[in-house]
């Protein structure tokens, strides 16, 4: 067999077939565009029942990726397992816990992105959600950027993040969208109850959609224009008063 | 002349007794050990009058940094003037300001010195202060990392720290040091009166000096170790806090 059990790439059909099916994380998956066959009908089942997102792309792409025989298929396997928040989050409220998450909408940014899971797991944050496509690729730089924290918070990966809103919002989560077109502070907000926040990337800033399906919005209190803020340190601000509040109230009692 | 008006460093003991005297900010000065001469003895008066530190440094480094004739002196001109917090500091009580200071101890990191100076610019800093020596350098790398705030926020290069702290102290400005040794969280320390916040780097912390001439210290709310925060996310932290408290202290009014 060509998979290894330690390789970060594989390639070939049988040897992808095999690392889906014994509980590999493939991070990214490359297929060639056209391809036909048992073996691959196969594979496409495989990846819809592990909600892994496809890219199709030319023979040529698959060539610069690697010199062997790839038979049509390439993937980068991830150094980390992804978590799904449907089955993640009965098992805090099981715990105990009041449940503080973060969705980040479409931060691609390696450095970024490790910042932040790096600054949520100093803060206590029980889980960060990405989307399946748009996010940053989790990669040993991505791990580099964390300073180790990937290993520490669970990361959800969702294919529908609107589909995340609306099972959050069911589970008595409040979504909070940080914006800057925001009218509340902050810290007019209420973080010691089940909470999520979502962050957009500092070029795009929030979609429409999860604009619309956020409780409420909320903004820091800034000098200036919020945007030239960079997003790690707005996302360890609004987690600093997360905490303060929670901690505030921990000791009231 | 060789020294030309735009140029970002300089070779040669007239253009650069030319520079200074013309008021040009250098950054980093290379002088080559065992120098002597009149010229030499111009320059030494000149840039101790200027408060410019001197890098002692064999003839090879100076002929690394120019294939020109250097006649022994090489000088990195700063993109930015910088300020003396002791010239400065009356003329923010004069405009009535509650001033708000941030004194870097030994950060050294471009990036991190950067997006610190980014945050300042959001937050209503009024000045950075930071050591003649063990600083980071300000060059284009910096001024990008800190997207342009650099040329907003005004930086005091100082050459003694230790006194720097004495004159903020008997100028009425109380000193807290961020450290994960405090006892007392940011949130219970007030930040509506005249205040400098000292941070240091994430690998050597702070200086024994300055945490003994510090009024306060203080860390921030954290699960697990505090050292695991990048120290500009911290840095963020305090002056959310910081902002926070002085836009509660304004609504009250």
């Amino acid at each position: 067999m060509i998979f290894k059990k330690n390789t970060s790439s594989i390639y070939g059909v049988h040897p992808l077939i095999e690392a889906i099916r014994s509980g590999k994380t493939i991070d990214k998956l490359f297929v060639q565009k056209g391809l036909r066959g048992p073996n691959y009908q196969e594979i496409l089942k495989l990846v819809k029942k592990h909600n892994i997102p496809i890219h199709w792309v030319p023979t040529e792409r698959l060539n610069h990726l690697t010199r062997k025989n790839h038979q049509g298929v390439f993937a980068f396997l991830s150094p980390i397992d992804f978590h799904r928040i449907r089955d993640l989050l009965p098992s805090l409220y099981e715990q105990g816990k009041i449940p503080l998450l973060l969705i980040l909408d479409r931060i691609t940014d390696v450095g970024n992105f490790g910042a932040i899971v790096r600054t949520a797991a100093c803060t206590g944050v029980d889980a960060v959600i990405i989307p399946m496509k748009h996010a940053a690729p989790i990669s040993a730089d991505t791990i580099k950027a964390s300073a180790g924290a990937l290993f520490k918070v669970p990361i959800c990966k969702e294919n529908d993040l609107k589909k995340s809103y609306e099972f959050l919002k069911t589970s008595g989560i409040r979504i909070l969208a940080a914006t800057e077109k925001a009218e509340h502070f902050t810290y007019t907000e209420d973080f010691t109850i089940p909470t999520a926040i979502i962050l957009g990337s500092e070029q795009d800033g929030l979609s429409v959609d999860c604009l619309r399906l956020s409780d409420q919005k909320l903004k820091l209190p800034m000098y200036g224009d919020i945007s030239s803020l960079n997003v790690s340190v707005a996302c360890g601000m609004i987690l600093y008063e997360a905490l303060r509040q929670r901690l505030l109230r921990h000791t009231d009692k």
